[in-house]
């Protein structure tokens, strides 16, 4: 066999055509959402006021296996994708393992990650039924970028609530934001009745991802015909980043390699239950048993410290209820966490395979993960962002194991993105004045303490 | 004939593993250097203090029409090479244009630029020679950054001059070279007697490229087995940015196009003359006859304004004297200019093809640059760096003209990198604080005033 080249790209006819919808195969189905006007389960027209129809009926669907992708969102992909496949020659050289080691590279467009994959298809979808403009709220900025190059692709106006830390450590993500027409806003503001009420009781609030959603769902909700869109966590967005899975599976395939390990970083799920997708039903459907790991920050450890529970996805607690490993919807990690991966919940159908043991987890200090991000960025000559590097981490962590078991395992891991809007965390990496938090069992038992009562389902 | 695809990548086996030197099919040889120390053509040797060894004879040598790509050079562009060929059909749309219009896009990796493809080179040249470091100058900060990148992956301790202008507008930059280790210094520094003496007569000056490479230079020389290196301008930096032209060409090939029109943004012309080497080889050799058109800014329009002659490649004089389109060494652009390629000169080579007409330069001003900037990143959803985007201007005004003639050219241009780290500069055009500057006739002759005189040779 000639030897595997560093990077694979599929060529355009090869892209997949279809988004592959991993309830279709879940045995069991993650339970569903409440609405919190009515403490029933939510029905498909409760969602309409809040996100497009079509993306609601997505966000509902179990059973439609393969969603055709329409042509128009296609055509947008094929500007920055295929995403390359590549093969880390020189970390696995470095680190005298036996394993070999892949990455699927979601950072080669300008939002400088995966979220483009989802932010075109619910733009598009928005302009489709007709809307006015959309809201969405944003932490890193790699989402809020992602939609704005969606919405100017599309012809749409777009709102994105920034959480104000982000804002501040990142001014240069609102300026792109900017020139792709956006209005940036930090949030909390006072252009929200949310944001008003949380600015009097904690005036210096940095912000969180569930502050900032709210105030997202509140200006869409009292503007006309405009509509709320989400980056992560949704059933819908999975759906969509299962693009990133299908071309890994597809491009191992002409490689002939298939991962017995695949590693992925996990805030909301986004990333990591796309690139999953089609190893998921591999293992759902008996075909194949890679092992799966989520590698979340200890400073904001949902899957290994949460509770499997119902809770809002926001802070403002408009949103419906969904159950999923939350560490309580005010949980807000500690202001010297840089690495992102800050939501306090993840997504639904992660936390049921989670619950289930289809997926181990583990969850890491951020010293050590910009220690990953350095030596990856040395040796291979990308600088990755701080949330992918969790990613790198881990699987770094496997290959030293199959180092130390002698075993040539095939480790595949997600690099979500670039890191050229995080150098204020990289520089106090770099200064060494950066350190390292883990919210202690009281921290925890005090956000948990939030969690909604459901009469008869969460008492 | 089936759809021409959005992106076309090379396969790893399809790269070229050879640089074509463009000098060996020119029919006259621009003039050669001259050792301002004995007022005659440099020598090989008369280099070795300076460059090392290979590079120094790469630098002289017009008869070797390719250069085997050495093995370690090959296995680094690997990590981030082939870049992609991409249609533009969305901006062809905007525009309503028969013309089809390509562009090679270098700005998929950390560098954000084309500078990468020089820097490996170099950096392995060094090693192989067995030195203790190297020094270098960067202006926007792609060249420093791709260079840091270089040295890490070869193990080479590396110090970066960084025009003090841009060491402000751009502190991320620094961020980035320091986390690949390298060492950061803002020109005109207290570091070199020519920086201290520039700093004596202009306490306030934001620096220029010429200072910057004199005091890189400056600290090659007195430090032990160290050597300076250049990013642009030298004939051995075209040679190693002809992979673009080559890859360009194999691509082009494939989908059956050969470039009508090939339109490159000018600084000190590295990237113009990698992409064009290939096309205007067929130009030369009567072959094919294809018009290229070099984009420079209006605030520092060598080609156009500039005059022939022999001028130092520094401000502080102590470089070897070339023959090239120049403003005088001591010429810098207006602060308000931030659209970079703000170098004096110009390459030897491309300034020889001009001067012998073979190429055509137009002069462009910042705020139409910015304009077809922001225009080409909404249609094509890449933010492109201002350098590229004089490019994108000159290829939009060929595609207008076709538009206008009725005439389906192939358009062929350069996008060298992406605007991640320019963002200061984005936001001044979004909020409408850029302006435009245009050096009087009298700028110019104060500073084309300082070129020197070479006896016998230029009086």
């Amino acid at each position: 066999m000639s030897k595997i080249p560093h990077r694979l790209y599929l060529t355009e006819e090869q892209m997949p055509t279809q988004w592959y919808n991993l309830r279709a195969d879940m045995k069991e189905q993650p339970d569903p959402l409440i609405n919190p006007g009515t403490m029933k389960p939510a029905q498909v027209e409760d969602l309409y006021p809040v996100f497009c129809e079509k993306l609601a009926q997505q966000e509902m669907d179990a059973e439609t296996r393969y969603f055709d992708i329409p042509e128009e969102i296609l055509e947008m992909y094929k500007i920055y994708r295929p995403s390359p496949l590549i093969r880390a020659y020189n970390l696995e050289k470095a680190l005298d393992t036996p394993a070999k080691i892949y990455f699927k590279f979601e950072g080669n467009n300008t939002s400088g990650s995966h979220k483009l994959n989802s932010a075109i298809a619910q733009a598009y979808y928005a302009k489709e039924q007709g809307l006015a403009g959309l809201t969405t709220e944003t932490g890193a900025g790699q989402w809020g970028t992602a939609l704005s190059e969606a919405c100017a692709y599309f012809g749409l106006p777009l709102t994105v609530f920034m959480v104000k830390v982000s804002y501040e450590q990142k001014p240069f993500r609102k300026a792109v934001m900017e020139t792709f027409g956006s209005s940036v806003i930090a949030s909390p503001s006072e252009t929200t009745n949310i944001g008003r009420e949380i600015l009097k009781s904690d005036p210096t609030t940095g912000g969180s991802l569930g502050c900032a959603i709210s105030e997202a769902v509140e200006k869409a909700v009292t503007s006309p015909n405009h509509r709320y869109v989400l980056g992560s966590v949704l059933n819908q967005v999975l759906l969509h980043q299962s693009i990133i899975g299908l071309e890994t599976k597809a491009a191992m395939e002409i490689l002939g390699e298939y991962p017995d390990v695949i590693v992925g970083c996990a805030g909301g799920g986004s990333n990591l239950g796309g690139l999953i997708a089609p190893f998921m039903q591999d293992k759902l459907t008996g075909k194949a048993n890679p092992r799966i790991v989520a590698v979340e920050p200890a400073s904001c450890p949902s899957f290994t410290r949460g509770k499997y529970a119902y809770d809002f996805c926001d802070t403002g607690r408009i949103t419906p209820m969904a159950k999923m490993y939350t560490l309580g919807s005010d949980f807000k990690p500690s202001a010297n966490h840089a690495g992102g991966l800050r939501y306090h919940g993840m997504s639904p159908i992660l936390s049921k395979l989670y619950h289930d043991g289809y997926m181990e987890a583990v969850a890491v200090e951020q010293t050590k993960v910009f220690e990953a991000a350095v030596q990856f960025a040395k040796l291979e000559t990308i600088l990755p962002a701080p949330e992918s590097s969790h990613a790198i981490l881990g699987a770094i962590d496997e290959a030293l194991k199959c180092k130390e078991s002698g075993e040539a395992k095939t480790i595949l891991f997600g690099l979500t993105g670039t890191g050229y809007f995080d150098m204020t965390a990289y520089s106090s990496y770099n200064e060494g004045t950066m350190s390292d938090y883990i919210p202690t069992d009281e921290d925890l038992e005090r956000s948990l303490a939030t969690l909604p009562k459901i009469p008869g389902i969460q008492e």
